[in-house]
């Protein structure tokens, strides 16, 4: 990496961090209407961020929902594109109270970021556009081509993006696709994500009578949806805590022995991964390390449940609907429609009496994978060895981005996760932040992978 | 029940009504914490509408939490005394959206009256105090001795009552207690309540990590609250709708003979109840009919239960607690602290992993029975035909009145529910009302009784 890009980092960063702490300023929360012109607004202030950083034919091209922001610079004959993917929409700030500062009013303390969206997605796409401009400013071009594409709906699941990369093919094809969207394994251990899991979210509401009623003049002889809905969910899992809907397992293979030998150098510190979250001890599916859980293995969480009364104390009613918001991790072959139709098979042979039950089909992704042989990762991991110090390791992550898997199918080229965030730094969660020390670290593993990229021809 | 009596109710009928609905635009909703002056409002209105009816020694009495109301009238010697109870506080109103009309701005529609507390109680308790004021002016005096009590925390499961009684047991002694505080069968056929179900309400919290988690990221690996929570609460019940929890059935006795030949007798038609509540069927313990598995067993039901995401859509967290609200209706022998012993020992036996699980007792009260043949019963049953122009047939009531036990055992008195509302009337949900029909023959009723238990001497 050339002394001309550090320097240039170097003297704006100031500028520059002020500058992120004006994007994390704009509420872009995708999922509710309410925020729909804070989405927008955030959409322009990219393109805008991007011209001045020296990105052309930058545009915002609309969707059926919130708009895409594309971006190019094609100047590098002979050499690889990459189409550099980021997303701009956050997830929902809630529950307020606890937060420690307002999650749209960013703060800088201990050397982190404190905002909502500061790791999930905004520091770090950020970071992409910022190397850019560093490139053009400092040596008047880029090693190699480089298209962008960042999307306001990948926190509800990217309903349009899809259909954008299929009437876009030809302007958004590249030989790589580069997403930071994600945290590496540790402050202390820098890695490389070469698995992801896919998704499927859903809802099952139960109904029950027109309107709720008194629990002493209809309790025992009505069924009660919230009974019934708990019975029907709790059908779902064994008690080895594996999940007990028929065929759930069936495209899961074994995770293979070179991953299972990767985690158990790690040596992850289960106790205290237990004393960090708060809880006795860690717990799951039997068998199995927390990491290879939360990893290599498929879930069925319960994100939400409501029904009946919510207020202070008690009311005793027997209440007229109960309804569960939930979601599947899913790994190798689990294919997420196929996941929803076993759900819906399982519902029909535990159905309960007395209520009608309806199962919602929300939000899908399938799991990818790449190989850690591939040259393009192993570009990845010489840049990482610049940025950190230090050889980075071969992880899976627990974590959904769908669009992963689309964007390899789609476009036909694989994929390379360059995360650039840390554990514990709250994603979709109160206090969300990004520690400041991968915002320099993270500027020299961009600019190294270019260089990288560049290098290999 | 003398003719000058019927005269004067029928020319005060307008005016009485009209005061009614200012009764019922008081907002005394006892559990919120906003609402304790309204409470305090309807005591006073409710003291100076006693005074007005010629009700004697009229006063305000402080508990530590909303007041009593007590007046008295003592002027009929060497006949018995009866105390009057009812209750001026009344539920929530939400869900608020579910309401014809606003809850708090009472109307007369298809001569019913609609308004939150309409039925229960404020109209109910309104009636005896209007009987009394109908006697006072038409005839001079009463034909018995009546003591009135009424409480502002019925709803709230009436935490200063007892002490109020023990504290004022000289006050207020009779030789019977009378309360109307619940529906009849049905409108073709009165009834006398002989039982009413106890009560004991509860939450379980179950507490995981100490906030919510990614569940991409920890998903499988971390014990999910909510899951937790519906294994523990699905564990509490077999297969057939019965309680599981051990040694909850230890002192129910079978029903009676007589009440389940009276219950056949009544023809209840199931189908056509669900059809009203609006489901498939009904449902609930394997053995017992609907009117048997309302009133004469005992449940455990889920009132309210919350964790997680509760907005619009999908939000991929892993919760850090969840909460349910139940309640047990207990029947015969049942004792509601021994219940929630053989409930945290269900617990203790079902302790999920990973989580920590805590029981918080609330509300408690045991239920109460009186035999069909006692006097005063009796006396009631002529009442009913008076009023109705039928016999009322014998039943017990699945609701809880908690201070009816109460009332019996610290006086030392039976106590006599002529209740004058009807089943469907939205008691605890939107859309409450009261039936105009009752309001009249319910003055009759409780004219009658009084006149009745004169004649017993």
């Amino acid at each position: 990496m050339a002394m001309s890009i550090q320097q240039y980092l170097a003297e704006h960063r100031e500028q520059h961090l002020s500058q992120l702490l004006d994007f994390l300023r704009i509420p872009s929360v995708s999922t509710s209407s309410k925020h729909k012109p804070d989405v927008r607004k955030a959409a322009e202030w990219l393109a805008d961020t991007m011209k001045q950083a020296g990105i052309e034919n930058v545009k915002i091209m609309e969707t059926e929902g919130h708009p895409v922001v594309y971006g190019d610079w094609l100047h590098a004959p002979g050499k690889p594109t990459a189409l550099v993917y980021g997303h701009y929409d956050v997830q929902p700030a809630e529950p307020l109270d606890l937060w420690e500062t307002p999650p749209f009013e960013p703060e800088i303390r201990d050397n982190k970021i404190f905002a909502r969206g500061a790791t999930d997605d905004k520091a770090q796409l950020y970071l992409h556009i910022k190397a850019v401009e560093a490139y053009l400013n400092a040596e008047g071009s880029l090693p190699v081509n480089i298209k962008f594409c960042f999307e306001g709906e990948e926190e509800i699941a990217s309903p349009n993006l899809s259909p954008f990369l299929e009437k876009h093919r030809e302007m958004l094809k590249a030989e790589m696709i580069v997403i930071s969207d994600g945290p590496m394994y540790s402050r202390e251990q820098p890695s490389i994500c070469i698995g992801l899991r896919g998704l499927c979210g859903f809802e099952i509401e139960v109904k029950g009578p027109r309107s709720d009623l008194h629990s002493g003049l209809y309790g025992g002889g009505v069924a009660n949806p919230i009974t019934a809905l708990i019975q029907l969910v709790a059908s779902m899992r064994n008690e080895d805590g594996s999940i007990a809907v028929e065929g759930f397992y069936d495209h899961v293979s074994a995770p293979s022995e070179a991953i299972r030998k990767s985690y158990e150098a790690l040596q992850d510190n289960e106790q205290k991964t237990a004393d960090e979250l708060g809880v006795p001890k860690l717990y799951g599916e039997a068998g199995y390390s927390f990491m290879e859980r939360t990893t290599l293995r498929p879930t069925l969480e319960l994100n939400g449940i409501l029904g009946g009364y919510q207020g202070e104390g008690i009311k005793t009613v027997l209440p007229s609907s109960a309804l569960a918001k939930m979601s599947c991790r899913l790994v190798d072959q689990q294919d997420p429609d196929e996941i929803f139709d076993l759900i819906e098979a399982h519902i029909e042979k535990h159905k309960p009496e007395g209520v009608t039950v309806q199962l919602i089909r929300r939000d899908r992704g399938k799991p990818y994978t790449i190989a850690p042989d591939h040259p393009y990762i192993e570009a990845a991991a010489k840049a990482y060895e610049a940025g950190f110090g230090q050889k980075p390791v071969f992880i899976q992550s627990g974590g959904s981005i769908p669009i992963v898997e689309v964007f390899s199918r789609l476009l036909n080229a694989p994929v390379v996760m360059l995360d650039l965030g840390l554990p514990g730094e709250n994603m979709h969660a109160p206090n969300e932040h990004f520690h400041l020390e991968n915002y320099d670290k993270g500027l020299i593993t961009i600019c190294s992978f270019w260089d990288e990229v560049h290098s290999q021809g």
